[in-house]
């Protein structure tokens, strides 16, 4: 493996910060994944925060996670504060049991914090041959169709299904016109965003990621992606227990207490109505690639598809490391 | 009741054309209810089309629906061709009961056709106390990310909840720019659609109704609307055993044969992690509502809110009958 060392470095880390080896190896390969697939904004650059939130004990190193059986196919998690890497860890394992119980599995986790890529749990739902819909909220990004202020997350629709081949379908966008993770990216490496994606804190378009960060970003399609947020909102915060409407806190600036993020994650068989899903699914996909392409379009990729490349490219190489985040390992390890 | 004499003269039309007295109240409440909250797209202009397709025997009017229970949670229903209103009604009220019975319901339909409006049948379970998540397809009518060709339908996301008040809270959002019955409105009036909402045949935008539908519509948000349309046909058609891939035929112009239009009615209890779940949800959105607004908002409005209020006003007047559907009336009862 070429990334032996530096998930060697990260486990130490997060065993220094009070982590359990195997809570500090779940959030390893978390940040690890988020690195290769090239979803930056979820990797590295995340580390600090995490140590630093567990230093000031909004993050519980040590949790107490609870998990209560509402029936074969429903479940409760208390998190405890935990690192949201190991609360959705335990999250989707336990819909994925579920879901193999009964044919299908609802699991709700309270008191979590910020996991990462909704699309890695669902992978892991995926490979048990389960179709998956997982819904998290997060701080306040994004504007509520007519409001000046944030108050919204990114809060991502994420839907995973077998393909019957070995790339499975991960939907995994959020309904901002862009990635919180990818403007934070932007902002500490100096570098410019797209017009249209963020409003600055008077209300007025930037291409400024400093600017973006302390202003609103846009949902997609106006009302439409206003009203997808709310909806995760409710199945994430509302429903689950968690925080919501505004009160999840930015897990870089407010140390003031626990996130208290929830998430929602659903998992069902995918032969509960027809025998031949994989069949169904490869058909599927087979005719919508087979479409005339717009010119200069190689390949119609279904979602997830470039993901996995990329994962599978970067999987052979050492991982790049910043300069910034050279110090941020080398701080955190001393 | 205003609508009482129109309400016969459907009832009339559709046992006229074979079906029971029962399937023709469902399916005339149903259409009367979409001219009532304004969605003319899936009203009165849809009559014509529903009896055509009986005459030429791809809608069943005296279908054998049959329910297969799977779980205590989890059904299967056969529609039989039958008119889409009938197939969901019974989807839906299957749900309700599965839901009620162990906390979380899904049911899918396969051989039904086009049921109008989700939204319709979100208020069944949010009236039940239930949370609602409904998805079904549709003819094609958008292009796939990158493709030329129009594929997915219109593929409405629907999400239903309580709200603790009078109001539901029911978001009902195709992942296209524009409605496809709005388009067929304009189409039929000669009145333009705003640019930037779908192409010609030729891929060049336009604001020519008829050429629009001839054309592409454009899903919302690039990549990311493509990947949700996508997600709705996987859960509505390869899942349920209804047809998918763009197979489903329009059904105002093709009538080689019945459409297979899958439906998926997913429902759950709003209790089951949180006790005072409407408590929950009343702060979330009175939070929401009072957040600065943007110039000329007076108020921050929920998904279902505007339509609500339009089904109330419009509920005390007599539903205005254009001259087209007039004589299909005319034709359809003679």
């Amino acid at each position: 493996m070429k990334n032996d060392k530096l998930t060697k470095e990260l486990i130490g880390i997060f065993k220094k910060f009070g982590l359990s080896h195997n809570h500090a190896l779940i959030s390893t390969n978390a940040l690890i994944n988020a690195e290769l697939v090239g979803a930056y904004g979820h990797g590295l650059s995340r580390l600090k925060m995490y140590c630093d939130r567990i230093k000031k004990k909004v993050i519980n190193p040590k949790p107490k996670i609870k998990i209560r059986n509402i029936s074969h196919s429903v479940s409760h998690i208390d998190a405890n504060d935990s690192i949201g890497f190991v609360a959705a860890d335990i999250g989707i394992k336990q819909a994925i049991k579920n879901a193999k119980r009964t044919g299908i599995g609802m699991v709700a986790v309270k008191n979590s914090g910020h996991y990462g890529l909704s699309g890695y749990y669902a992978e892991q739902a995926v490979k048990e041959n389960l179709i998956t819909m997982i819904y998290t909220n997060a701080p306040p990004a994004v504007a509520p169709h007519g409001a000046l202020k944030s108050l919204f997350g990114t809060n991502p629709i994420c839907f995973g299904t077998p393909t019957g081949s070995k790339i499975p379908f991960i939907l995994d966008t959020s309904i901002s016109m862009i990635n919180r993770g990818k403007i934070r990216v932007a902002a500490r490496n100096n570098q410019k965003i797209p017009l249209g994606v963020a409003l600055d804190k008077f209300g007025k378009p930037t291409t400024d990621a400093k600017k973006a960060l302390q202003g609103v970003q846009l949902p997609i399609a106006g009302f439409r992606g206003s009203g997808l947020a709310w909806m995760v909102d409710i199945l994430s915060g509302v429903l689950t227990g968690g925080n919501h409407a505004g009160k999840v806190k930015d897990p870089f600036d407010d140390f003031s207490g626990p996130q208290n993020i929830g998430h929602l994650f659903i998992t069902f068989k995918t032969n509960l109505f027809v025998k031949d899903y994989n069949k169904r699914i490869k058909d599927n996909i087979n005719r919508i690639k087979k479409l005339p392409k717009i010119k200069g379009i190689k390949e119609i990729m279904y979602p997830g598809q470039n993901k996995y490349k990329r994962f599978r490219v970067n999987s052979n190489k050492e991982i790049k490391i910043s300069d910034i985040i050279k110090k941020d390992l080398e701080k955190l390890k001393s």
